[in-house]
């Protein structure tokens, strides 16, 4: 069975919901959970030919993705352009079409049917580039028109967080806390010895401005040369915002999403002139328009999940460079698939001149054989055919028995500070 | 000698200018010159796989590519990615850099270096792709991501012309004068019965507004379900366009740069509500923020060698996507290998919903083996490896030594007229 070009089609897809362990990281929303949900999409052919994703694994995205590998059989691999509306034929009423709604307390910027079709289809488009790859012999950088480096560099993600999960039989790790600007300096120099790291991004919005303000400072005499990123998640009024801006506006390379909305981050910027990125206020290609419009952001942070793909990232690549507007990389939690996917799109843009973003040093367990290593803050471009990774079954296995046995079924960072503050309940922004 | 990925690196680059013959098709500047300059890319590897490609071929475009194909030796096969920064380190100083400058009296926009070196990048591109294609079997179309449609729509292009060029010796065909309605109608029954076209472009510009009207009008009654263009190449004033539009709102598809500049085309549309279509107020990514931001055109007309090759032309179909605006596609006077590229771009994009524009029709020559067919207006897309295409290289080096033996570099439509006319000078716009 093969397609007009005499590929194979492809034959089934597979769709692997798992939890994996997350340390004890704070942000303004409260703590990443001891597990969160991931999705691993494997698409395989009569030929043998397989291919692999990796996006966000919360219900309503397995409930899509579930939809999707059913009709994308029959497909051809190189079926790319075509899949989002392959994916929307099938995720009408599958999801909750609140347009107001925000994904994790706004973590991930708005929540409605088409953001999550393009979050589900993202993993599928990696996997059939994955395949497709394979079978011709080309990496997947290749099928985006080439890389134009050969590493791709990483920024050190900074976090708050506990020593360990205030839970018996949570998962722990080998990191100290951090709550104070000497833990976040700590972790840090811990981050530039062990992974090479020359910039770092700290997450914020979990103390009040001013502890966080006197962090940035404090990394900031400690690497001097390294660039500097905050992001509070939108935990903080337009007042506050333009103050954290004033105090930090020549340590900072930019603030990410200090405020909500496109008003907001417009005002911040008008009156500082430092730099916004954003991954809350502008992840969907329908929040560009007003947005540019108002130069409310300077720096997209493209996360090929949320915007639909590879070829979907490239795109906001290009509108990006057309507008005059920045592009780095957001990350959420991830393994190594989506890292590796991270790496070949990021290899592939010219103008992509930002460390981008990667939680991965902070996973202690991954989906792929060989995780990757970062040097001098990088990761190297794989040339090997697809994505250049390979996927241990057992640990997949293992991963999708401990989803199986769990009820944990979506991110929730608030019940997971509920844990350890039985008061808390999900901050009204902004906080402060 | 291979790259990182195992596959050969292109060891040589041809480009090979040559003249192809023309119809006396009219326009607002004046009329096809019986020979047109055109430039063929042909890339080569050590291992004999070649790709080809096809650009305008005017004496600048020829400086620059001359550069690019030196320095493209050494680069792998999927080098897309980096071509443009490539080509622009040669450029400099290659041609003039007068920003206000127009190119072919403006029928193609602006003409500034980094147009042109994109125009020249989309021939390499194209001949790149075409090799990377042939070299793991994989037809141009899947290395953008997979056709999602397997035939393609021209639309029929009508031209005012006279039935032979006012020059002895000049090539002929076998079409009749078309001057008045009636003979466009004449025409656009012949192309319809000939190639099946079901949508009719007219270039106008060319007699006074009335006279264009009242074959739009005929045509309409001829073809009471065609969609129907006129593009008068920006020769109507602001009022007389708001005229044009008024009394043809109900007839066109939509106009094609009635008048000069966004904020002519803006108050045009403002004022009349009939779709505005470009292929000259924006032909390049610089012009879209401030063209888009005054919804100054509704649709643009990509043309992949302006815009830089087939993976920039679906960044700007990215683009319009995004911010609401159409998509369709110009020509200029093309052979086959143009065609090819223009037909594997335009089966990868979901939303190029309009017929192309394509003067192929016209083109009594080409330097492919097995010229395209036309039925039902549609091209068939080719699932062979790369472009699908053959160079016959009997016909590539008779044209070239055409263009060898002639002093014709530049098109020149003013030129062209004034042979007819000795009074003819370049029109100053708005003629009407």
């Amino acid at each position: 069975v093969s397609d007009a070009i005499g590929l194979p089609l492809i034959t089934r897809a597979t769709v692997t919901p798992i939890l994996i362990s997350d340390p004890p990281l704070l942000n303004t929303q409260g703590v990443h959970q001891p597990f969160t949900p991931r999705l691993v999409v494997e698409v395989e052919t009569e030929a043998g030919i397989t291919g692999v994703g990796e996006t966000y694994g919360d219900a309503d995205y397995v409930t899509i993705a579930e939809r999707l590998a059913r009709s994308i059989v029959g497909q051809p691999l190189a079926c790319l352009n075509g899949l989002l509306a392959l994916a929307a034929q099938n995720a009408t009423g599958a999801v909750d079409d609140d347009p107001t709604r925000l994904d994790v307390g706004g973590l991930r910027g708005v929540r409605n049917p088409d953001k999550l079709t393009a979050s589900v289809v993202s993993a599928f488009e990696v996997a059939a580039l994955d395949a497709l790859g394979r079978s011709v012999g080309l990496p997947v950088h290749a099928l985006l028109g080439g890389k134009v480096r050969d590493r791709v560099e990483y920024s050190g993600y900074l976090f708050y967080r506990w020593a360990e999960h205030p839970i018996d039989g949570a998962p722990t790790d080998e990191w100290s806390a951090a709550v104070d600007p000497d833990g976040v300096v700590a972790q840090a120099r811990r981050f530039a010895e062990q992974y090479g790291f020359t910039s770092f991004k700290l997450k914020g919005g979990a103390f009040p401005p001013d502890e966080e303000i006197a962090a940035i400072k404090a990394l900031h005499a400690a690497f001097p040369d390294h660039p500097l990123r905050l992001d509070p998640n939108g935990a903080w009024s337009v007042q506050t915002s333009i103050k954290v801006a004033n105090e930090l506006a020549d340590v900072v390379e930019y603030l990410e999403d200090p405020t909500l909305g496109i008003e907001g981050m417009a005002q911040v910027h008008r009156e500082t002139g430092v730099p916004l990125a954003t991954n809350m206020c502008v992840t969907t290609f329908a929040e560009i328009p007003p947005a540019f419009a108002a130069n409310a952001v300077q720096v997209v942070l493209s996360d090929h999940h949320f915007w639909g793909g590879l070829i979907a990232t490239r795109e906001l690549a290009a509108l990006c460079r057309t507008f005059g507007v920045g592009l780095s990389m957001h990350s959420n939690t991830h393994l190594g698939v989506s890292l590796a996917a991270m790496t070949h799109v990021a290899c592939t843009v010219p103008e992509l001149q930002y460390a981008c973003d990667t939680h991965r040093p902070w996973q202690t367990e991954d989906v792929i054989t060989v995780p990757h290593v970062f040097k001098d803050g990088c990761v190297d471009v794989s040339d090997a055919p697809g994505l250049g990774v390979e996927i241990d079954h057992d640990n997949l296995a293992n991963l999708h028995e401990r989803w199986q046995a769990s009820d944990v079924r979506d991110r929730d960072d608030v019940a997971a500070m509920r844990v350890a503050r039985p008061d808390w309940v999900q901050p009204s922004m902004p906080r402060w």
